[in-house]
């Protein structure tokens, strides 16, 4: 027997007939002889309508009344997966954020859990009562509904399994697992039996968009085992097993790859700042005002200096290019600098395992395979347990196929 | 300066522009110099559909789930309006019931008000906020979401006009007020000023469907003003004043109709039990089963006993009809009847006014312009305020237009 979140996303609740499937899903789950709390979405579509509404009304609305009308979409799926678990002969009640009480803090559309009181759930699972809890929503200081920010599902799904003190969250989504890397471009691509936390961590923030990068950090915090599973798998549909992938505490790997998964991002845009004065406190004059602005600089890169002067290379998110281009060129007087290139024809491919804390050689396997196929490098950047270069866009899926092979990831 | 509870239904809020209206019209009475605090219904249709998402996953659903989906209609139109007032100027806020509190009873999906809290919302009012509540919902002994049963909108709003002590409460519908009879049989139907809470009463029951009949009741107990006016009329919904019907104690209509208006309804069908023995209990033996299998019998009449038996007609509601004759055979023989008739082509005509009270000739009045036109009475019933006749269906429209012309009621 175990405790069990399991988590329902939008498009696996988008109709009757899926909501259905769900509480044929969760009925497997608790005819097993487990304990179970449910967490779901809105149904696929509503949420965008929702939001749509309060923007046509008034562009800059109210965060709270955006936060009273999207969180309407959670408390429409909560109660009807209730009635279809009743319906199957599952004991099942539906929770909302303020019954209870999950409460956030007061920072509305965009709010952070401040904590959960699992107490009553927990008796109810005792006895044999599902609840099931709406996804993304919770209550502020201020008595009023609050939301998580979009995605924010995952969070409260994690949040609650924590809470609960649950043996596992299951993360019910469109895919079967996390996989090695994108199956679409690598045919051998496999799934991962297992990922640790930081390595989903450097994964999700690189394009492999399958949990919300908050979730997994407070998964990791709380040590919050995360299942990702399909759930328009046959056999999961059907009431069968078909285990996907699990996000757990590296210690829980016992055969650690060196490399877990190679990822892929063309949603980054290169500039470089040409000719700018090798002097302390150039950096904070390029990267200050953008970071004032808001805009998130990634890849960063100088170059050896030479007559006093050096060039400056890095990445910003695509559609911030306009704005960081608008900015630094507002600042050249101050920064000093001869000439701005940008390029959006780029692609960010990070290689990312936790296993290469205790491996050398590693980059070099990468720049080795990438120079094999004639790709040249542009940035290279690294962290403990990742290294990502950038490259032409147009070599994306010659890369990650090449990294796949060199790295030994290929299905056999 | 007046303290209005203004409530909007579901076709006053129907998509975005409607909500763009109603704020307008709020903003009207604010900028009047009046406290306001509005009401609101879930978008047309909107009910509707989640009523039948909960039907179509279980016919026997729970009700604390229903009223958990149904309930988040009125919640999306709160939080919307409160944005359209707000992008306007207008200072306003969204209150759910659980949020005021709007305490109910348990009786989920048809649960009566057992009281509001209204000091929070004056205290609102009188810094100049505008509260817009979910109407239809509160919240119940066991805390979970409940709602007033459909149409209960209505009551919400007089509830709350009667718990924030409001000089008024405005019923924004798709009419522009209470008229002497249906404006569609009689073109010189007159809208009234002012209609009497009783007569208001008799006139919903027999099928004027402006207000809910349960509306009307609290009116009449917490003694609110209650004025029933057109959302869509061009002055109101461009911000100028076009008066509906004020529905308030008879005591303040000085000038007393003896009738204030004609009612008809084709909802009935009459029912003749002939020859049973006229003996003590007959009636109960009739009357008794009906009851119990939730039937609500209308209008009685026994005839003159003759060799030791009698014939008692009666009416039910139509769709009860094919119910109450069956409950009838069924009980054929604790009865003792030689034949049962039924009729569905009939017609219920009433005359309602406070000021029959007083006045004697009222129903002969009726009984001779009957007459004149060739028109049979079937069945008389009377109370202190009304005389109901049943008649032909095919009469209807004819019988309307007489009784309009011989009360003095038709427009000069």
């Amino acid at each position: 027997m175990a405790r069990i979140v399991m988590k329902f996303g939008g498009t696996s609740v988008a109709d009757l007939d899926r909501i259905r499937n769900v509480a044929a899903r969760v009925k497997h789950e608790v005819d097993a002889g487990n304990e179970v709390a449910v967490v779901v979405s809105a149904m696929a579509g509503v949420t965008n309508r929702l939001v749509g509404w309060c923007q046509q009304l008034s562009p800059l609305h109210d965060a709270r009344e955006y936060d009273t009308v999207v969180a309407t979409g959670e408390q429409v799926t909560a109660g009807l997966t209730a009635i279809a678990l009743q319906e199957i002969g599952v004991e099942a009640r539906s929770w909302q954020g303020w019954q209870i009480p999950l409460r956030t803090d007061g920072a509305h559309g965009k709010a952070r859990i401040d904590g959960i009181d699992g107490g009553e759930l927990i008796r109810r699972m005792q006895i044999g009562q599902v609840p099931v809890v709406t996804g993304f929503q919770g209550i502020g200081p201020d008595n009023r509904v609050t939301t998580l920010g979009r995605g924010g599902s995952d969070t409260s799904a994690v949040a609650l399994a924590a809470a609960l003190k649950a043996d596992r969250c299951d993360i019910y989504t469109d895919v079967d697992g996390i996989y090695t890397t994108d199956p679409r471009i690598v045919a051998k691509a496999r799934k991962l039996d297992k990922i640790a936390y930081e390595e989903m961590l450097e994964l999700a923030s690189v394009g492999a968009k399958v949990l919300q990068t908050r979730s997994v950090e407070l998964a990791m915090k709380e040590r919050v085992r995360v299942q990702v599973l399909s759930s328009f798998d046959g056999a999961n549909a059907l009431g069968g097993d078909l285990p996907g992938t699990l996000v757990v505490d590296e210690d829980e790997i016992v055969e650690k790859e060196i490399v877990s998964g190679i990822a892929y991002s063309r949603d980054e845009a290169k500039i470089t700042v040409r000719h700018v004065p090798d002097r302390p406190g150039v950096a904070a004059a390029i990267f200050g005002p953008l970071s004032e602005a808001g805009m998130n600089v990634d890849m960063i890169v100088q170059n050896v200096s030479a007559d006093g002067s050096t060039d400056l290379t890095f990445t910003v998110g695509r559609t911030d290019l306009p704005r960081a281009k608008a900015t630094l060129a507002e600042h050249r007087a101050k920064i000093g600098y001869a000439e701005l290139l940008a390029d959006t024809e780029v692609a960010k491919i990070s290689v990312v395992g936790v296993g290469m804390r205790s491996h050398a050689g590693v980059a070099n396997t990468m720049f080795a395979a990438l120079a094999s196929k004639g790709i040249n490098i542009l940035v290279i950047s690294t962290s403990e347990i990742k290294v990502s270069v950038l490259i032409g866009a147009e070599y994306t899926e010659l890369a990650v196929r090449a990294l796949h092979t060199a790295y030994g990831l290929d299905a056999a």
